[in-house]
Formats: C-alpha cells, sequence, structure tokens
C-alpha cells in the first residue's frame, strides 16, 4: 500500500464542510437543504465542481445521483464506491451526510494529487435524497419503478417532477440500476449520530449493519365525556390506557435481554382540552434491532399487554403495521480492512449496529459493504448543535482512505 | 298556590326546543350559535318576540343581557329571577341553556294566561355569552370591568365591540350590575350535562353547590433524541414522566375519599414524531370538587409524586396554576322549596354537585339561588347527540313554576 505517501489535507476538508454549510444556513446555525430543494440544486453544482479538482469524470444517473469517476488499471474489475449524501433534514446539522461525502472527494483528491493509480476503477457518489427515504440509493439497487415516480412528496410535487429538476432523466429509470457484480465494495463515512462513542471515548465505530424496524400506529378509543360532570368510576378514558402502554411498551423493551430500542415517538389526544375526558389517543410504537426476527416477539407482548390494560379501563384499541425494514448486515472482509486500516492509524474501534437508516444499508443488498462511524459530540445530530471534533473528522476520512487502498489490492 | 290552576303547555315548550335549534342548525343535527354570531342575534330576536307573547315588557341591559318584565303587586319588594343562556358551544345541542331559557318563557306565559297576578316582580332573564365565561351573569354581579371590555376573544374582537353588536351599551357598564337587595331568588333548570340522572333513573336534580375548580399547566423535559441511535438506559424520555403523572393524577384522585374528580384533558408532546425521544410534554391537570379547600391538598400530593417521577426518569419540570374557580353553594332555602315541589309533583329527586359552571354560580354571589337539573340521556351535552326526553323536560318546567309560586309567598 502507498498510504505513506498519501497525506490527506485535514484543513482542506474542513474548510469544505463549513463551505457546504453555507448552502441552506439557518439563522439558528443549522443548514435548511431538503433534497430537491434551490439549495439542494446549489450544493449539488458546488459537489460536482469540486469533483473537477479531484479528478473526477462526473454523471448524473437517472434518478439523479452523482458520480464522479476515476478509472483503474485493471480492465474487467469492480468499482470501489464510496460516497454518501449533500441533503439535510429542515434545519439540520452540518455534518450528517456531508462529512461522508467531501471525506471521499479528499480521497479521490488526494490520491490524484499523490499520482495513485488504483487498480479498480473509483467511484465517489453523493446519494438523492436520503432524509425523504433514500430515494438514490433504492434507486441504485432496483427498487424504484415507474410506479414510485408518480408518487407525491410531503410537498406535494411528484417524485418524476424533483428528480427532473435535479437532472435525472426519469424515462430512462430502468437503466439506473447498478449491475450485481459490477461493485467490489461500497464504503461511507458517517457521524454516528449517537452518544456511543463520545461517551465511550472511541475513535471509530465499525458498523455491523443495520436495524430493523417494526413501527406500529396504535389508536385507543375511550369516551369523551364533561370532566366536570363525570365522576371517576364512570369513565371510559382514552388517555389512562394510553399512558399505561407507553410506560409497558418501555419496561418490556427494557427486560428483553439484547440492544433493542422502542419508542412511543408520535402522542396526539382527542378532542385535547383541558375539561373533556380524553375520547381517543393515536401513538406509534417503534421497535428496532439488528436482528428483525426479535422484533415481532416483542411486539406480541406489547399487544397482549395492551389487551390487558384496555380490558381494565373499558377502551379499545386497534394497530397497524405501518412500516417494517428489514435489518442488514455489513460485509465481515470490509469490516476487517475497516479494523485493520484504524489499528494502523493507532486509533480505537468499536463494533456497533447503526441505530439509524443510512444508504449503506440499500447497498447491502448488492456489493460487500462498510460503514465507518465517528463521534457525534453529546450524541446530537439532525440539528444546529450537531457538531464532529476536527480530529475525528480527519480521522474518519484517512481510515476512508487506507480502507479504500487496502480494498483495492482485492 | 295556585298552580292547580296553572298548567304548562309541554307540547308548545317541546316545540319551541326544536324551533330555537333552528337558528344555527349543522348538518350532524348539532347547534352552531356562538355569543355575538348571526345566528345568536336572530335567536335572541326570537326569543324577545316570545316575551312579548307572554306578557313581558323586554329590555336589554347594558352587557347585553335580556329581561322580561311582569310587575307584581307588591311595593318595595325584591324580584324573583329566572331563566338560563341561549348561546352554544361550537356544533353543540339544542337542550344545554335553551331548555331553561324557553321554561322560564312558558311559566311566564302560563301565569299570563291562567291570569296569575304575583306578588312579586317576576324576571325572565336571557344571559349574555354564558359558554365563553359568563359574561353576563359576571357582568350582572358587577364583574365586569371597563378593561374587561377592551378584552378580546376567541375571534379577536374586542369584548366592548361584541356587546354594542347586541344592542348592549358598553359606556353604561358600571349601571349593569344589580342591587344587592333586589332579588329574592334566582332560579335556573339546565339539562345534567352529566349521567348521574339518567343512570340512576331520578328525575330531578337538586343542585347543591358549582365545584370549585383548580386548572394546573405542566410542563415535562427530557431530552429529545433519535430513537434509533439512542441506547435505552441513556434515554431522558418526557413522555414516560408524562404517563406515569397520568396514572398518578387519576390513581390520587380516586384514592382522596369524596366525590372530586381530576382530569388530565389537554396533553401535548414534542417533537411529536416516531423516531425521536419526547423531549417536551405540556399538559393539564384539572380538579373539581364543591369544597374548594379539598384541592390544594390533592394537588400538593401529586406535585410530590411529579417530583419522585422526574428524579427517577431524569427529566425536569415546572407547573403553574393557571385557573382558579371557588365553589359556591345554592341556597338552602330554595333546595328546600324545589325539593318540596317536585315531591308534590311525585317526581323522585337527588341532592347533586353541579360540575359543570353555570351562570348560577355567578347568582350565588348576591341572592338566594337554587337551581333544578333534569337527565341528560347518556350523559351527553355539548355535543348535536345532547338529547333531554319530553317528559323530562315537562317536568322540569312545572318543578320550576311551582318552585316560583312557592318563593312568591315568601
Amino acid at each position: 500500500m502507498a498510504s505513506n505517501d498519501l497525506i490527506i489535507n485535514a484543513d482542506r476538508l474542513v474548510r469544505r464542510i463549513k463551505e457546504l454549510a453555507e448552502y441552506g444556513a439557518t439563522p439558528e446555525g443549522g443548514v435548511n437543504r431538503i433534497a430537491f430543494s434551490e439549495e439542494d440544486v446549489e450544493a449539488r453544482r458546488y459537489v460536482m465542481s469540486l469533483m473537477g479538482h479531484g479528478g473526477l469524470n462526473v454523471r448524473v444517473d437517472p434518478v439523479g445521483n452523482i458520480f464522479g469517476r476515476r478509472e483503474g488499471s485493471l480492465a474487467d474489475t469492480g468499482t470501489i464506491l464510496f460516497g454518501s449524501h449533500i441533503d439535510t433534514v429542515p434545519n439540520g446539522g452540518a455534518y450528517d451526510g456531508v462529512l461522508g461525502v467531501l471525506a471521499a472527494l479528499e480521497v479521490a483528491q488526494t490520491l490524484t494529487e499523490g499520482g495513485y493509480r488504483s487498480r479498480h476503477p473509483l467511484e465517489v457518489v453523493v446519494w438523492r435524497d436520503e432524509e425523504n427515504g433514500l430515494t438514490g440509493s433504492r434507486g441504485y439497487v432496483g427498487e424504484i419503478s415507474a410506479a414510485d415516480l408518480d408518487q407525491t412528496g410531503p410537498d406535494g410535487i411528484r417524485l418524476a417532477e424533483q428528480i427532473s429538476r435535479v437532472g435525472g432523466e426519469t424515462t430512462r429509470i430502468n437503466e439506473v440500476a447498478a449491475e450485481k457484480d459490477s461493485i467490489t465494495a461500497y464504503l461511507e463515512l458517517h457521524v454516528e449520530q449517537g452518544s456511543v462513542l463520545h461517551t465511550e471515548g472511541i475513535d471509530v465505530g465499525v458498523v455491523e449493519g443495520f436495524v430493523g424496524i417494526s413501527h406500529y400506529d396504535v389508536t385507543l378509543s375511550g369516551i369523551p365525556n364533561h370532566a366536570g360532570t363525570t365522576p371517576m368510576n364512570r369513565r371510559s378514558n382514552a388517555l389512562l390506557s394510553a399512558a399505561e402502554l407507553v410506560l409497558a411498551v418501555d419496561r418490556i423493551v427494557k427486560e428483553t435481554p439484547g440492544d433493542q430500542v422502542g419508542t412511543v415517538g408520535a402522542f396526539n389526544i382527542s378532542p385535547g382540552v383541558p375539561n373533556v375526558i380524553p375520547g381517543e389517543v393515536t401513538l406509534t410504537v417503534e421497535l428496532r434491532d439488528l436482528d428483525t426476527d426479535k422484533l415481532a416477539p416483542i411486539w406480541e407482548r406489547i399487544h397482549s399487554e395492551l389487551e390487558e390494560i384496555s380490558r381494565r379501563h373499558g377502551t379499545t384499541f386497534t394497530t397497524e403495521l405501518r412500516q417494517s425494514v428489514e435489518g442488514s448486515l455489513t460485509d465481515p472482509n470490509v469490516r476487517g480492512v475497516i479494523s485493520e486500516a484504524a489499528a494502523r492509524l493507532g486509533l480505537a474501534t468499536r463494533a456497533m449496529p447503526s441505530g439509524a437508516g443510512h444508504d449503506a444499508q440499500k447497498l447491502t443488498q448488492i456489493c460487500p459493504t462498510g460503514m465507518i462511524f465517528v463521534p457525534s459530540v453529546d450524541g446530537i445530530s439532525h440539528s444546529p448543535k450537531e457538531y464532529t471534533d476536527p480530529k475525528d473528522v480527519a480521522s474518519g476520512c484517512r481510515v476512508l482512505m487506507d480502507s479504500i487502498l487496502a480494498i483495492d489490492q482485492w
């Protein structure tokens, strides 16, 4: 490996993160760069110009993903693909996917400046619209159909129109999916968006996989009635049942051995005024674990406890599985490459699941995939307060480069 | 007493309830007649025309209350006042205050038609704007100041403007309050708006008093964080604390001996999305009892339990007393008159507190006051489904008339 001659320019990388944060900067110090917005379109232009500096040939695929390609010396070999996304949540942070994109560009530029000729073709990718459902990576693995293009987003605009706006050609949507053997490996660097690395003082997380998610909608119904004239023993109060359910979800998830999490995150009551007994509560129960098969038995325990709660309070309920995402694992060889690269650089690592969704989880379906986490200060993400120390930004970029160089020898 | 010669026309009363329900009728079969609305103004005109039929002289006082007066034979004696209100909540029911107003008119018309000459002057009253804070009766007991007139309502219009619209003269607001000794008694007939009479099969409720209300706003704060990346043991979840508080309010109120009620009716969580741990919950705790002094000790128990809950969950909280209404009692002599009148008519009665607020609670401040309840089917009120059986409508009206005739002998 030639990594001793190849030194990333950490200052340049940190400066570019700041520059990219100007596209959609908010008064609170955050970044508002929703996919397909004007700010997003301009930020994509900026990133494409950086690709030129890195010696990359730019193309936009039919779904709107941006690729910057550098050919390798071997014919008929797979591409090493690496990158992330630059769209943000409303008033999000400056690091999120941006770190992975700009670190990928920094790696490509460092290799070009260092005169490194790779064996495999290298491609830096900027995935289209990660935050609103992994649109770009889903397209890349063949999951976006013509019917999906007709769906409208939260802004009421059809996906096909959005994609056309950023240079994608939806009439060629059937050409977007990558050939299954065309990719040697996919690598993504990302901030953890959790507090584990920061709290434990560890430099690098080696992601084992992406958690499966089961998201249920629950509606609890009682009888709305006058809070002054209805005696305590004649009430059918949906909020009492809902409160017991909230506590039951927390208790059951904690009692189950393992790292699964469970959250009631949305919670709406009706009519919701001080002097009326709540007649209806709608809430969400979301369960996550690396092992998707663990989720159903946990839900069954919650459901049977909910039956008991409702009986006790004289309320009724309905439940509906709203979203189900299968968990997926990263590639053991790629994990090994990342761990060894970090060790050579003198960095402490730990294996960990990704509790959040990432484009990398889609890539696991078509190629060996690895993901590198660096610490988020206090675990804060999707917030103007999102921050990762420049030292960790540089470490993550070095691990990414050394991992690519190692895989280039495959 | 001459009650054997005086027979109310129950059919006429029931027909007029239906007629008045046309003013603001909703597609759901309810009534939308918000105080000061066009529908309210027209309904007031209809009621004033009925007052003429009943042989009453009509006047509107500076706050917009309507009075229909019939002089008595005695000089220098107090007036017997009786009535209720005709404004409704949004999409409310046809009975609520309407029954009390139209029954009062039926009594007056029956006395006129029967040639009954009362000793005391009699006045039928239609209180202004009961639903939005007892505006008319508060004015009548001297609680509306010039400053109150400058307050804007939910529709953004100043109270003074609203009152001018219905013929009140706010420049004479200081003339609205009744002289303390000018009223011999106030009587109000109303539907129960609760399920006690209907469930127990009792004809008439004799109201003992009006409950005091303490309404607290509570804010519980934790740390909003990613529901996927934050381990269960690193969460500060405001919803867990709120759920425990909801159950504690219910338990403590039920454990305390007596008829008090306690309700968490409003409940809002933030950010309120499935994949974020709730960072903040705001909710209301409302306590009611006839004996206002009982409420503070109950709140103290709730507050100290809230401290313990917050400690356990690593959350913080603030509380604020938002509204405090003193309980008030009806007059024992008037209660006696009502009970005896009902007994003579062969009706079953029970004494009961009013869990809801009524204009009568304001009148307790200036004169002997009594209130008569008749059953609400299934306890439903403030709803298009609000219904009281014609038999109970007639019984309530007869008890009202016989009580007035008895008090006329004072």
